[in-house]
């Protein structure tokens, strides 16, 4: 695999647009110079954005599109417009092999549905699922998908998402047999809808996988850190991810709110900042910013609407990490595995 | 309504059986004396917690039973055992007039199924669900069901739940007209699953009831405070609930870790101490503990099973306020307005 990874960047999704989205990827070009990027949209606003940024004008080719997705735009109305918006541009320029990846801020929906056209399911994928990163209590980070790309899943699509995100942490976690669960309303066998004990019952089957499967596991046990990939459906898995960003902002605004109560704990502020920071970076969103479509013959990252330069940044350091892990033939590999020992089953 | 509650306790439900559920009655005792308690369990070992407790003791009738419901049983298995179960027999005394009210700590789903088929579902209402009180960064909380009653539920089931969550709202929260949203992925109307889709279209005709539908929520906006009744599935409901748990325990424990990394920011925790410590009750799940099963024809009450003696004394208390704020009849009422109105239409 070429270490230069190309990256196509819409850059009229997300909350800013081209602000954050250039000053984010020139971010990521300072700690990783070999990046090249193709930056899709208005040419006068991203040339504004790039002029003060001489290595990243550098690494980058602009291609003017008059046109971008709207953040309310239907998918079905956005796949129309694939050829002429920067979203679609930019998806188009991995399929055509002008990109390695391609990076978005704009409307999951139409990303979703866009990237499906274009670049198709893998063979052995009925469904494309949304994957990222979330913090736990240990130095390692847990693999949690769909998060928003399918609001209703079989068995069969939980299973091929079990595959993709145990190929996901092999990759990002260096982790050999991922340790994998269920997301359920309990942990007991008899719980939770159908689609979930059935999934269960084909992945305690599916031993010859790089995978361990390890049964149901709850909400409150996601920070944990016993588990390395959580799978759900993108109903319930978007319902977690933004439960789990809504409370973490809760607490700290209780716990700012505490600080600035009296005088005493304004000092006691003061005095514990610098180990309150290190929490600060911690719950950061921006440090998880990235969210990668797995089952795609290409590489599709989504990046927050609302992330600033830092979180772009960390989205296009995740693009790069997959481009370079080769992560799509991984996934691949493993789901041949599954399809060759699903069809001896039933051949047997 | 009689100004002196009758709560009939199961016992042996929870981790600790009549450990926390006497001395949590007790303490609700304490600042309510009027209470009274009908016991169900083991009474050699409820009598041995009454043994200091002489105020506990005098308010309370003890009912021996040999029987209680494992916390891994199957509902199907335990309604065959209900009239020889501490919490069956907590629940029929309200079936038989003889308490207000029922508390448990144990067995969700037994309890649930116990308690629909001993009480029966209110006319207009094909399930009960799972309500409770959560914190939120302004004065008043939040109501939010189903928490996990209902693993699957349809627009009907959906609307029920509105009607039953605002009448909820308006008692214990005294909002005159509850603002209402469905928990989705996303606020625009295209997003969520059909049956999200049509409850919404149903409850914005409803313009009869007493609430105002104001769309749908997301999961990162659950603790603003920006609404006073969030309606979903058991499913989606349980996941939210729990992630936030998980969530908030999560953020404290590295807080706790930050504030122990250094010299200096001990000292700051120390000097913050009193100001954290109100953050600390804001966030202690056992001042928001006591879920109800609304929709039922008389009140049941489930304490969490890890609750401690004041989490069970909220439960008590929340179970209280339901009986003396006659909550069973306004739900009753509000539901027979929205049949009447529905009933209209479709004659129409």
């Amino acid at each position: 695999m070429d270490a230069a990874p190309r990256i196509a960047i819409d850059a009229m999704g997300g909350d800013t647009g081209p602000v954050a989205m250039v000053a984010g990827a020139a971010r990521a070009l300072r700690k990783d110079p070999k990046l090249r990027f193709l930056i899709y949209g208005d040419e006068k606003l991203i040339g504004a954005e790039l002029e003060r940024l001489p290595a990243m004008r550098a690494a980058s080719e602009i291609v003017h599109t008059a046109e971008s997705i709207a953040a309310s735009e239907k998918p079905s109305q956005a796949i129309r417009r694939a050829r002429v918006t920067s979203m679609g541009m930019a998806i188009n320029a991995v399929k055509d092999g002008e990109a390695d990846a391609a990076l978005s801020g704009g409307n999951t929906g139409a990303l979703m549905a866009m990237a499906k056209l274009a670049l198709r399911t893998m063979p052995g994928i009925d469904r494309p699922a949304l994957a990222a990163l979330l913090p736990t209590l240990t130095d390692t980070d847990l693999v949690m998908l769909d998060l928003g790309a399918n609001t209703e899943c079989d068995a069969q699509n939980l299973v091929q998402f079990a595959v993709m995100g145990s190929a996901y942490a092999r990759t990002v976690l260096q982790v050999q047999k991922p340790r994998v669960k269920l997301l359920n309303i309990g942990t007991e066998e008899l719980k939770g809808t159908d689609e979930l004990k059935e999934a269960a019952a084909l992945l305690r089957e599916a031993d010859y996988l790089p995978l361990r499967f390890d049964g149901f596991t709850e909400g409150d046990q996601l920070s944990r850190g016993n588990v390395d990939v959580v799978v759900t459906d993108g109903f319930s898995g978007n319902i977690a991810l933004k439960t789990a960003e809504g409370t973490a902002r809760f607490v700290t605004d209780l716990l700012r709110r505490a600080f600035k109560s009296s005088l005493r704990s304004k000092a006691g502020f003061a005095l514990s900042k610098p180990a309150l920071n290190l929490l600060k970076v911690h719950l950061d969103p921006n440090n998880h910013n990235g969210a990668v479509f797995l089952g795609l013959n290409g590489l599709v990252v989504k990046s927050h609407g609302g992330a600033n330069p830092k979180g772009v940044a960390n989205a296009v350091k995740v693009a790069a990490s997959m481009v370079r892990n080769d992560i799509t033939r991984k996934i691949g590999e493993d789901l041949d595995e599954f399809r060759a020992h699903a069809f001896n089953h039933e051949g047997a």
